[in-house]
């Protein structure tokens, strides 16, 4: 299956003996979540390509360097990556960074943030979080505006923060116009501007756009930016876009437990990631099948958010979905409302979904 | 380099196109630490059959599952595994896992939980550290008994745990003799016993044991077991062995932002050190590359502590660190003193270890 | 002004000097707050009664223990108190005893936890919010259980206390059966029920109820208790209903920087409040003068909440406003709205209540 | 025992009811602690003075406003004084004041922050300390140099402050010289200087200096005054010496629960200390009762440290500590050496001295 050239490893003590551990059914996908893919075979590649050897850890090799150079090419000149370890600890350490010890970061109440990172912000961090009404998950000024006040108040914890997700959990995606209004607004009343980017790959495949002009160019200070579900077995970064406040990254890193000790790994794979087009091939791919999906079941079933990247949320009847967990693993968002949330990936195939179309169609009609 | 077999990618939507990015000499290799090294390949060849095919993120996997069953034969059938992402994260979710909001963890004052974590727990778990003073790196009941005190007074953080690193920041093995003593002391007590195993398969290689006697069968609760020094890409893993304390760890994982989602990936890398003898073969090459440098220097350099796994201390002139420093990465530990640290690691050959104690040899060596 | 009985100072060094230090005018009050006020003489003479001589610190008080009595004969016999500091030290204690580290609370979107804490439950505790729309200030169990889900999924801070306040921060008061309702959901779904009352006096006032009414006998299992806002100088109280959440409350207190050494001098000003019925009276008089307010005002301005207990919520013509602050002292609640909080306290007299009325009443009258 | 003037409470609902709950016995003083002793009467009248009317909050007072010119008169023109509760958190405020996210702090091994705290520096603030060896209760330079490292290194958490005691637990005191030269070596290597004075007073007079000799003076950054044991009821103080510190400890007090809502009692208080000389002499005399018990028995007991202020430590036979404990409340130090600390304060009375010495003496004297 996977053949190692015999570079270095002559002199290993024993000889190599590969065991065969396939438990899995490499050909069996669903719509459940873009982290249930694996890693892009590009990906795979640069991880091989960068074993063997010794290399510094934390940071010291030459995948880390070359890393710095990759995303200063894609958000500009001022900007420092750290890559980290989950979506989690990249919004932790991202909100240290912005946040003083006395803080409050203004959220989306339907975000990631608030939502299912277990508490971490506040119990890492002690970061409180002030959860704000989001329309079709996205933030508003006057929604904004609501909790940005009390900046005097030693009562109050100051609003320092304005944390948004692009894409956001509903699929939706905010136009660059609509990221520097909420930059321009946090930034008038003394705030930094955080942008969780786990799928901001998605939304700049859906916008056109390169990544800096929905981020750097934006206004953003700081982004969290997500690679797992783009193609890469495990890598996130901090990356620091408003060079005022590269102050402690570093260290809130490692005092977040986010430092990688064979950090080349994470490195390698974010180059191959986007020294190329990758990132936005698997992006494009992804948020291509799920438009195919609404297309092919938009007839059938309520879809409820806007498709612009790779999430279908639908409404379907009690016994319609009941049926189609049997055949397919998907998650149900809101199981009171009958609201299913159907996820495509970089590895999604058109026959996949043609396949649950089929079965979205045969089970929602009626005879 | 590396080829892949076809399977499940005809479907992607470009042609894989493969990126030769190897920026590193993959022939060198220094004395810095077990964790410069790469990627054992049988690790390498697990990652690869993991791949391709959808498998439930954050644990709901098949190679989780079967991890399961392999720390459970090498620990006892009441151990429970969750593997996490970094030797901090996994000392953090342990000792949250042992200690109540109140209480104190007695560690060596050399131990990396104190010295080399950035202060994690303290920041991220508000867990209190009584350091105490060890011997060759490892704790005795008589420096432990010294902090053992004031369980009923509200003043003092409640001494709740006493944590040892097996093997010790300073290369040094407890023998199962010792660490039944201490577990009973503390356990006599109404403390818990965590034992910090960054190299654990060091110390087993070294007694030649079963990874078991060592732990479940000396009295330890819980264990942080590293596997990133032994051979993989990135994990480690908190093993409760105490069933009674199994409480809340999978919730403390993910609020200490060690879930990785694709875990599945992290899971088949432990699958192949530890279904077979992989995590032994390693450890034990590694400790023999120490054993021919101590034997080889023992001469011409002190060596400050008991060679008995993978590291080898020794005190050196000024003048020859520096020549040594000039042509093989390695730490200094002890600037003031002269002491430097020399590491071994799975990939480390005897032709590297009788380079560089030529070089030793040369630079300590008067004309 | 004080005579000072000579009993035990005749040995002291010098003289004792008395100094006059009388810095304000003693007969200015005004609709601020209830904590512009100052002590009540019987609890001041209850500081004096308890001085001169040692006691045990901490704690270790007859004055203390005698609280014990009391506190038990106003919440039943399993109750158990834990004298604090501040009232926000009050709640971030009595939440700590009953979250986990992995927990989640969920309280009022305006309740005091989540809007005038600065943060302090976030910050030193960890413990994360859910707030929730309330009505009028009161929670709802429909309200609650949008958010009493995912208690299995280690993504979500499990909720594990619901916290709401007796009076509300808009002076509203639950009914017993409303608390119970609340409670009984609470508990069905495994959460325990903390109740904030900082002005839990008045709500008992306000319906001519017994305290334990509100409290142990409406399923309330942790109640932080007000005395500050009822007449002393400083003190409020964690107390513990449910017994078998009293694990560690003592602890936490330390923990919390809310141990008062000199506690006796706490505990005698409590004794003045709850031994008779001081605190009653208290409540009772800050009721009246609230209800007198709000009949003398009602047809001049629109009164937003119920007035229950000592608050009268009004909205007012920007100018009308502007003038009556340059008259008395008295906080703007919602500024966009017009809407001020005036607050009535243990030592506002009708003769103080007609005057404001009267400007109220001349300030928003057209000519 | 105490009239009350009738000033204000004419207008109140009822009659003022006197209780005398006088439960203890006024004339009992014992050796254990200077928080066994109650309020200095001139500081109980300070509290009447500051009684009756209005007043803001949370420091919007005159007596607040009046304290900052007394901390002034002591500290310096720059000097700013932030009123608190407990000595503990006025240190965790302090620290947190000088720390970042990723800071550390050096300490004496036997400091309160370390030993006395229930670990709330820690668990509160995620403040990492590095205690290490004191002599007699103090830090010394070479002490201090040993953990004054790695500075650059992610891996360590930055030693940021380093935090001594004046007086010292052990009752030592520090001249001003030595704080000088700790404050020296502190600033050289980029750390800021804390000093813990909850018994600053019995320093200052037993150096017979003034407050700024040992802190302003000195390079101390920021102090933690205390004033319980000096003669309060309750009343700490962090000071910030250095105006560029002067960040957030607004904000860190209400954060910490530091923050009291009638401060007015606690400024008084701190005023009818500070403002005259009642400090010293509170200070004076009880370093005066030490002195005349260490003299009364230093013939028939081992003294162990050095009787600068108001604590004598002694080592009796069992048999001795075992009767007088019998006949006085102290506290044992040292349970295994047999090490006793005996207390003295304001309101010890040279009889108080007499008599305990003589039965030191009849229990430690052979027949």
């Amino acid at each position: 299956m996977l053949s190692i050239s015999g570079i270095g490893f002559a002199a290993l003590p024993q000889p190599v003996r590969m065991t065969d551990m396939i438990l899995h059914d490499r050909e069996a996908r669903g719509f459940a979540s873009d982290n249930y893919s694996g890693i892009h075979p590009e990906v795979l590649t640069a991880i091989a390509d960068a074993n063997h050897g010794h290399q510094g850890s934390y940071g010291g090799d030459v995948y880390t360097r070359r890393l710095g150079e990759v995303f200063r090419a894609h958000f500009g000149d001022t900007a420092r990556v750290f890559p980290v370890l989950t979506g989690t600890g990249a919004n932790v350490v991202a909100l240290q960074a912005l946040c003083s010890r006395w803080g409050s970061v203004i959220c989306a109440d339907s975000g990631h943030i608030h939502v299912d990172e277990g508490g971490a912000p506040e119990k890492t961090a002690g970061l409180k979080l002030l959860p704000v009404a989001a329309q079709q998950g996205k933030l508003t000024v006057p929604a904004i505006r609501a909790e940005a006040r009390g900046f005097d108040d030693p009562h109050r914890a100051q609003p320092q923060v304005v944390s948004l997700a692009q894409a956001t959990e509903l699929g939706t995606v905010y136009t660059p116009a609509e990221i520097r209004e909420i930059a321009g607004f946090a930034h008038d009343h003394g705030m930094y501007v955080h942008l969780d980017g786990s799928r901001l790959a998605n939304a700049a495949a859906h916008l056109g756009l390169p990544l800096r002009a929905l981020t750097t160019d934006a206004g953003v200070d700081v982004l969290s930016y997500g690679g797992t579900k783009n193609g890469l077995l495990l890598g996130e970064a901090v990356v620091v876009l408003n060079p005022a406040v590269d102050r402690g990254t570093d260290r809130l890193r490692k005092t977040s437990m986010q430092l990688a000790s064979k950090q080349r790994f994470i490195a390698a794979q974010f180059i191959a990631l986007l020294a190329g087009d990758l990132w936005r091939r698997n992006a494009t791919h992804a948020n291509a099948m799920a438009t195919r999906l609404h297309r092919a079941v938009r007839h059938d079933v309520e879809v409820v958010y806007p498709v612009e990247t790779n999430a279908v949320f639908a409404r379907l009847p009690e016994q319609a979905l009941a049926r189609l967990h049997d055949e397919f693993p998907f998650y149900d968002w809101d199981t009171a409302a009958g609201e299913a949330r159907w996820m495509t990936s970089f590895d999604t195939t058109p026959e996949d979904v043609d396949r649950f179309a089929a079965a979205v169609r045969a089970h929602t009609r009626r005879p």
